[in-house]
C-alpha cells in the first residue's frame, strides 16, 4: 500500500531564523492527525519568505517526496515579503479559485481584514497545494471549511485514498457514475 | 432582424467517443428553451477534453457562427483532462470572475466539493462564454443563478436583445442613464 | 508628519470629454471625508477609458504623488471600453482577490447584474489600488464593505497611519503579535 505523505510548509522569515517557534506548522500537523484515520507521514519544512525557496520546496515535496497534499502557512498578506500565492501559482498547472474564495468567506465571519488574505490553491501533477493563513486559530477555521472537499480532490488527481475520521470532520465523495 | 445563436459545447472524452449519451448539453438546450421567448438557434458541439479542440470550437462558435452566448459543460474539475477554464481564458479578452464565484457559492449549498469546480466566464469580442459543471442537476442550479445577468451582459457587448420568459426566470436590466 | 494623499481616478469617456459631470469621483471624496479623521489631500483625475492612460495615471499617483490609496471608479464592466481591471493588474505586483469578491457579494444583494462587475484590487509598491463601480450608490455600498480592512492593509505595506471616524465606519486592526 502506498504511503500517504502530506507536506507542511511554514513561510516565515522569523520562524526560519529561529526568532520564534513555528506554532502554525504544528497546528496543521495536529489538525491532520485529528482528521485522518489513514496512516500518514508529514514532510515538514520551515522556510524564509522567499519566492524561489518556496517554489523549490513545493516542487521537492510534490515531485521528489510524492506528497499528495501540500499545505502552506504564512506569506499570504499584502506585505512586500508575502509571496506564497505567487510561488504557488508559479509551480501549479491548474489553479483552484474556490478554495481561496471559501476560506476568505469563512474568515470574514471573524475579521473584516480577511479580504487581505490572498490565499489560493492549485494542482501540481498529483499534488494539491493549499495556502492557509499564518495565524493558528485561522488555520483551523480554514481547514474545517475546505477539508471536506480534499479527499475527493485527491481521488480525482489519482492520489492515495484518504480515510477520514467522521467524528471530527465530514468529508464528501460523490457516488461513482 | 438578427438571428440569435447560442453555442453549446460539451467537453467530454466519453461523450465525444459515443461511450455515453450527452445529457448535459441537452439539459442546457432545454433550459434555454424554457428561459427564452426570443427565437434562437443552438449551435451544438460535443468535443473531447483537449484544450486546443476546445479553443478552436469556442473561436468557431464566436467568430464564424456569431453566437452571442456560448455555454460549455464539463472539464472544470481538478483532473488532468479537465481543461475547459484554461481554454476559455486563452480565447477571451476579458475574464468575468463574478460568474464562477456565484456558481460555486450556489453549488456549495448542495455539495462541499463545489470548491473543486474551476468554472469561469469571459468575453471574446461580442460573445459571452460561460463554463457550467458537467452534472445535469448542477447545470440548472448554476444557470438559474447567473442567467438573470446574462441578457444585460449581452446588451453591453452589443449583442442581440434576448427576450426572456418572466414566468420561468427573472432577468435584470438597469434603466438607461 | 507624512501628508496622506489619496488618489481618485474616474475612468469615463463621457466625463473626460465634459459630456457630463463626474459625480462618482466626488462621491468617493465625500465618503473619504466622512470616514477619515486624518488630514488628507485628494489627487483627483478624470480620464477616458483607455488602458494606457489609466496605467500611466495609476503609476503617476502611486510613484510620483505617493498616494497610499488609489480608488478608481468606472470601467469595470464587460463592454469593449471597460479596461480598468486590466490596467490595475498591469501596474500591480500583487493582486488582492478578496476585495472584488466581497464587493460583488455585497452588490449582489441589490442587483443580480453585480456579477458583471470585474472590479479588483492590488498593491503597487506602497499603494493600495481599489476599483469601484461607476454608479454613485454602488460606490458607497462597496466602500462600506471593504474600507474596514483598508487602514490595516496600508499599515502592512508601510504606508501612513489612517485615523478613521468610528462614528461613521468601523475599522479593524489586529493587535500586534
Amino acid at each position: 500500500m502506498q504511503t500517504i505523505k502530506i507536506g507542511i510548509i511554514t513561510s516565515s522569515d522569523r520562524a526560519a531564523a529561529n526568532v520564534y517557534e513555528d506554532i502554525s506548522g504544528k497546528e496543521i500537523i495536529n489538525t491532520m492527525n485529528e482528521y485522518l484515520k489513514s496512516e500518514w507521514d508529514p514532510v515538514y519544512k520551515v522556510v524564509p519568505d522567499e519566492q524561489d525557496v518556496l517554489e523549490k520546496t513545493m516542487i521537492e515535496l510534490a515531485d521528489q517526496e510524492g506528497c499528495c497534499l501540500i499545505v502552506t502557512t504564512g506569506g499570504t498578506g499584502p506585505a512586500l515579503r508575502d509571496v506564497t500565492p505567487e510561488a504557488t501559482e508559479a509551480v501549479c498547472q491548474k489553479m483552484m479559485p474556490g478554495f481561496g474564495e471559501l476560506m476568505r468567506q469563512v474568515s470574514l465571519k471573524y475579521v473584516p481584514t480577511a479580504i487581505l488574505s490572498r490565499q489560493t490553491a492549485g494542482i501540481r501533477n498529483q499534488s494539491l497545494i493549499i495556502n492557509l493563513p499564518g495565524k493558528p486559530s485561522a488555520i483551523r477555521q480554514c481547514l474545517d471549511a475546505v477539508f471536506p472537499a480534499v479527499p475527493y480532490c485527491i481521488d480525482l488527481i489519482e492520489g492515495p485514498f484518504l480515510e477520514h475520521n467522521p467524528e471530527v470532520i465530514k468529508v464528501f465523495r460523490p457516488k461513482k457514475k
